[in-house]
């Protein structure tokens, strides 16, 4: 994992789950939305289709992983599945559960509302329960 | 392959690029973006992380195809890859090239502009070269 750093936007924006074998696992500080961030812990990758093969389908068990504990937790609708970055290079994939009544429902959710920081007792609880339910997933 | 039907939406949306392995490539009917959709050919998938680990595997070989095929012919500034599903629930993962002089750019593309339909030769000439590319990509 040599020469990976954290965007500084990205670190900025959430708070540290854990790190699975390839990606650091973040939570999106926006109340909003159970939002995970999962970021490949390699130097200079912007695109997906930069991941090496071995690195695709290890990255593909942690969207997995993570859409699995999103699922078991909140019970969501739907699950989005997104790696974007027209506004942070570093590449990263969103993993969000939606539901019919959330705040942006239908559209994706960026953009639409500004984020709602969690309490901090509340972002503990939901960070604990994630390394959890990732780690059973 | 059984049971597999397009949802009509993504029908009528698209046209027909090919059918890879897995999934049935279509290219959004929308000149804003070079913009392709990867529809996995299995009844009654709605979120990515329902494909069975083979089938994960065989997408990810599609999506990263389909992103290379994009980034050799139109030479984008960004792909965008995701599975969101909100408003056509059957799975289908859209593979987009991006500028930065786009007409939603730094935005996400859903929403922001009415799509912009293909002149009929135009629309010709760009699932050849795309069923080119995606073949040698």
């Amino acid at each position: 994992m040599s020469g990976f750093e954290l965007h500084t936007q990205l670190a900025a924006d959430t708070a540290f789950v854990t790190d699975a074998p390839l990606c650091r696992v973040l939570l999106a500080n926006d109340a909003n939305f159970p939002w995970l961030i999962l970021v490949p812990r390699r130097a200079g990758l912007h695109d997906y289709h930069n991941l090496s093969p071995d690195d695709v389908a290890v990255a593909n068990d942690e969207i997995v992983k993570a859409s699995r504990a999103l699922t078991a937790l909140y019970k969501p609708d739907k699950i989005n599945v997104a790696a974007l970055g027209n506004m942070v290079p570093q590449l990263h994939i969103h993993v969000i559960a939606r539901f019919t009544d959330d705040v942006a429902w239908p559209k994706p959710v960026w953009g639409v509302a500004p984020a709602k920081p969690y309490m901090p007792e509340v972002l503990e609880a939901r960070l604990d329960e994630l390394r959890r339910a990732i780690d059973a997933a």
